[in-house]
């Protein structure tokens, strides 16, 4: 209710060391601490010690999941981690990755980001053939395609698997020996790769290289299969190359701005859109503020831009926790006043830009425009630093079902009209993607245009996200 | 370090009701709170409405497992339920019960009593045609023989299981329109049938027919499949009769007394032992006292036969809870004192007849004897109502490694000595066998005699016991 | 709902040491385990170390309470422990036991085993003084009593608050120095006094101290206060003697058979109390039976003194947890079936002697004797070891209102049909008193007879049962 | 380790009802959620219904001490709540507050912000006239003053009660009818008055009131006793004023900048103060960066003044929970990188201003100035907007002692030395006291002049901060 985002999949990391490291377990603990943003709901880590692979998943954020205790019984030389946005259920933690198998080569462990679209299908024909499922998450299907390969060519595992897969998909995966990092052909979703105490650690982001003080490389690139063992590390590339297709959305919302991906620095790039749309959408005002925290990045471009001065005009509580009560009937009307506030000092009498990273349903930026108003703006103009979301999404964002997507059913007016503001204005997709630094031809901006990189199935499928 | 006692494996137990029932996993939760003696570890109830299941599984007690919430929220017509005794570890959550999978004919669950003696052979196969396993449990196997049948003949697939199986097994077996009890073509462990609101119900053990207010019919033969659904009850023979042989520990110690066991019921079975050993071993003494609670019924029927009074020599405490700390090396001495007390006023100046149900690794008789002597027993005669056990159980019960067992390296003379008693007598394999009124032939006696009903691994193969 | 047994109220225990001792929260630790059946709902201890008192209380059984991490926290040489049964409610963690208050000469912990009846009059001339109250239980009071002694001697403080309190009350009571035990002059709860690793320890029942390898010296004498501290032990006499008033049930149920109080043995009063109940109402019967675990030992007594054969006729599941879930009421019916089952084979076609210590609202008694006739019996004779219950108890058990009692408002007979039984004999008063083999001038006996040792409350105050 | 910040002591909410309010403890929830800054260890709620209080309390956030079915067990038409940051230990939940305690007039429920700092002689004082007491925390010992009021006269009482005490408090006092709000003499901690509902409520910030939708009224003065009850609101003035001096940190970092405080607005004094920074201290520098969250407003102020741009140099990870694990040796050296990350896009090659609010001990600074170095920055200068802290503070803030402070020991460049910065400028304290628009007469600045209000303890007193 007080939160009107579209929700990140997962977030995966692996490490490699050459050495037997008491600590691996803590480190990839940290990597997925600084991942947290991309998936609230679970987290796991597996570790291999050479001889099996021992694993812990939970319900929770990181820090909830796993204690001194859990990391300490967790050594090996190879580990890899997950963390998981997911709807809840009794069985959810079935659900929890990585997801951990046994099979005629040893132990293997899946980490997944991501969502497959011919994943039901694949299941539907390896049931025909008599296998059986324990869980719901598309890593399943991945870690039977691998496991089934009969020759115990690990490359040439991943690559059979890659040919029946279709979706996005970052992996790192584990056997007993090797951490593999897979990106698909499209490279929907992103995947780095960094030097750690002389070895390799792959990630979602490269934010997680900061935290715990690896040194980023490069990025894994679409459709490249890494793999490091004690041989070292080798790149194989999966056949042709299919068209680029970064998910756009990453540098709109979901990764962090302290995140490098594909080359573009996250951060620079939502300063840039913020900057575009004060050129697209310039406004009459006395101050920019922006929609804390998604909104704060742009808004210093907007204000750059437009030589209109930056203020600090709303607050945001951080003390959400996971138990925290939703306001019953009778106090509904608190509704976003809970985790926001305005400060009138800084307000009164004001005409404001308002910037927002995006609006999904469009609940809560009426709140705000609200409590802004109330809070003595003179008048409101909304700007928001993405297109309008008219699409669903295929590949591992939370969108929802189209119909609750605000923009799918109304004009820029009507929303302008919903939400209380004396002017609104979107980024048009052009904007966004300059906003990049590449072309248009790098992204998938589905979401946005409904032109997507491959093929989707048709609008209203139930299992549209119930994978990773 | 308190407890000398062979460990029962697991507790199954099913129910079919004609209709929806929406107190059925509660009826469950009853039924696996009277079979909890056979497992504390964990628990698990799986139901059927009819389109797909629903199940929860959790660590600790049957009433710790489950609140009203989770109870509610398990509705059906159909209900299997598992209480389970296990090593612990980090993800024994994952080996809990019952197991359910997805496969081609829609979703299945299984609870198993026992121990498949060639289930890693089997997962090498199924792994080398590229089977893939999550667990370590043996219903995993059992799961994944019955999934695969292509026809999707139930009774065909469950046969064609086991085909393949060899070992120990008391099955309930759940599809989402049909109940299923199996037991193996031994009868090695037990599995009785019921009547219950008009249908049907099986469990391990008759006292839960009981609890619930059910009526118990008769015992799943040896070899039987029994179906409940929509077209009521029928019972499938699986090929040609083995010989029968139920363990005969049932009757010594895992059975409640209120149970009956293909028609031999527990306490009168013990009665008999303990007379059996007084006509056997009989002894120059003031009082008979059972050691609690597993000698008691023995002790009654010893002080019957032998003429030597009754007494109440030792009490037990019965809070012990899961988190109780166990003494440390500072008062390591209290040992078995900080579960049973001698009554000194009962036994002072007594020559006693001490009677327990077995020995095992002989950690606490000792310990015992000794209680009973600083109590003021001028003699103490110890008497156990079945014979040395000297070999391993590879059928369900966890005998450790069998150099853990002290009759396999010592005589009893030896362990008279060990356990400080003036005398002491075991009951002979043929009293035991006597004391049930039914022939030699129709049991397992292994753990005495190292004659098993069919091939056992070498000594000393890991797996042993990591199967429930 | 299955239980129908009049509550204790709770165990004290305290130990001191002559050095500083790591080890001694967890002795304390095992020896409130061993007093656990006077009290499951919450537990505490406190400890000096000569410098200030430290201590831990929790909701629940003693091994749910502490863990050990908590138990090295609390070191030091003197420690006192409490467990108790009270209603619950929002704050009852507030009302928990030991209190530990700050005063002028230091810290001061009380643990209290009884009731006050004029506590709540000294509650309200204390607040008329300005005193400020922050729980409900006596133990403040007392402790407040102590506190205000303005010339620091213990032993005046002790007297003085005792010169005050009327009531029943065992206490073991902490200083930063000092350990003392304290016996209301009409000795109407036990304590005991024990040697420990060449000191002292004290405690509500004598089985605490088999359980940890302390010796039983003596019991505290009724108005006696014992002190112990580095000058060694002292003992002080309360002014002129009262009538010597113990509580007479906790020979009938509450105290652990391995327990002597006041030089009586619990189980051989049972016995004796079995025996004196044969010779008062015999009957014409094949099988005397007890309902565990109260009635068991009575019943062996009877089963001696009229030569009729004692049998293991009802079990009791040991495994009701504290979240257990009690039938809703479609699965009513159930009752104490989920607590007790009947052994049909020992039964069936038998005319039974049914044992138990004591009827209080009669509602568990017809179920039994309705499950013992349906698994065959026929007849059902029931004895109960001790006389009707017709009169409150305010001196610490929970007796709830009178109207409750079922002997308060029925003839024998009613309450036979009422039960269903073929006969129904109390033992006498007389016959009980004598079971213990000393006169009734020793003992409390109001709950039977309405005669009480000190002036009591008139019924229906609202105060009767929330101390401890 | 990862945080070098003065720690707040707790914040206080009291909301009173004309007419009973289910929702009463679901309101005081959200208001002490929006309170949260000002203590995260311990929350509590009382409720008066006319009849009695009733209470919780628990460790940890709002949101993880309170659920549905305990606010549903809080109801009444008077209710306080409070916040608590202290040290923790075994006990702490015994010291968390409101306390509530029951007195001749009834039950007294007291929250207290702030620390008396002759506390300890009126413990001994009341001691020695008898008095008992529980915990250790200044609310006990103002609860008493209040209750030994004979009179029964509650506004004498409060005042009795502020004759005695000194130190700083900001209390919500809540007996069964009535809710009290009370500011020491100096004011020295804040409160404010909201209307609510047409009734009044009281908050420690005036933040609390916009989260749950009702309307600041005005502060409480400094000595002024707020009553409400049926009769409607009361103000009472202890007698004559004292110097007015509410802690003008305040303002540097324990408020939220949406709160208004003695009418100043929390917001407005950090951006001046930001802004008066960057005249005492300018720099020669290419961007200013804020460190968050507590130095981004300054920054704002700083960078409008200076013309240099505003830059988004450091982002925050959100995600620490209560349980979050710390570095172990082996991993030491990632200390605040767990928690912050330098945008090296934005920073790279730049000369830095880096704003921070505060330096306490130091321990961070030097750790950020090298993030940014290593991520690029050519220069750092650090601006701190307060003067350097030199002083312990007795009025509620824990600076620990002040061996710790750096700017106790050490100059100005040593610091700079230390930290490794290119230049370090603190703000004046004529600086800071002109950001505020008031006179310095008005504040009480003693951690940073070491000129008290009021006289305070020697240095090194023991019970500096157990107190709320």
């Amino acid at each position: 209710m007080m939160d009107d985002k579209l929700k990140e999949a997962c977030g995966v990391l692996g490490i490699y060391s050459n050495h037997e490291d008491p600590a691996i377990s803590r480190t990839v603990y940290y990597g997925l601490y600084a991942l947290q943003h991309r998936g609230q709901e679970s987290a796991g880590i597996a570790v291999s010690s050479g001889k099996g692979i021992n694993y812990y998943r939970g319900l929770g954020l990181v820090s909830e999941v796993f204690n001194e205790k859990i990391l300490d019984s967790l050594s090996g030389h190879i580990a890899i981690g997950h963390v998981r946005y997911s709807t809840t259920g009794a069985n959810t933690l079935n659900n929890a990755q990585p997801l951990v198998v046994k099979y005629r080569k040893g132990a293997l462990a899946v980490a997944h980001n991501g969502n497959l679209v011919n994943a039901d299908d694949i299941r539907r024909e390896l049931e025909e053939s008599g296998t059986v499922f324990q869980t719901t998450v598309d890593s399943e299907v991945i870690a039977f395609l691998i496991a089934r390969e009969a020759s115990g060519d690990l490359i040439k595992a991943v690559k059979g698997c890659m040919d029946r897969i279709r979706g996005s998909y970052a992996l790192a995966i584990m056997t007993e020996d090797s951490l593999i990092g897979v990106r698909d052909p499209h490279g929907l979703r992103p995947l780095g790769l960094g030097r750690y105490n002389g070895s390799y650690i792959i990630s979602s982001e490269s934010c997680a290289f900061d935290t715990i003080g690896a040194e980023f490389v490069r990025d894994v690139e679409p459709g490249e299969i890494v793999i490091i063992n004690r041989d070292g590390f080798r790149s194989v590339r999966y056949k042709g190359p299919a068209r680029r297709s970064l998910c756009i959305f990453e540098f709109v919302y979901f990764a962090r701005p302290d995140s490098t991906i594909d080359g573009v620095n996250v951060h620079t790039a939502r300063w840039e859109a913020g900057r575009n749309l004060a050129v697209e959408h310039p406004a009459d005002a006395d101050l920019v503020i922006g929609v804390p925290d998604s909104g704060t990045v742009a808004a210093m471009g907007f204000a750059a831009a437009s030589g209109i001065p930056l203020g600090f005009g709303l607050i945001k509580n951080r003390y959400i926790g996971r138990t925290f009560i939703q306001p019953s009937q009778r106090l509904r009307s608190l509704g976003v006043r809970l985790k926001l506030n305005a400060l009138k000092d800084v307000i009164k009498g004001k005409r404001l830009v308002m910037v927002d990273d995006s609006i999904v349903r469009g609940t809560t930026s009426g709140q705000i425009v609200k409590m802004l108003k109330d809070a003595g703006a003179k008048e409101v103009h909304v700007r928001v630093s993405s297109p309008p979301i008219g699409f669903s999404c295929y590949f591992g964002i939370d969108t929802s079902t189209r119909r609750e997507l605000i923009a799918a059913s109304y004009t820029v007016d009507d929303i302008r009209k919903f939400i209380g503001a004396d002017s609104l204005g979107y980024l048009s997709l052009e904007g966004l993607v300059k906003s990049t630094g590449l072309g248009a031809d790098n992204f998938c901006t589905g979401c946005f245009s409904g032109d997507y990189p491959l093929q989707v199935p048709r609008e209203g499928k139930k299992y549209l996200f119930e994978k990773c």
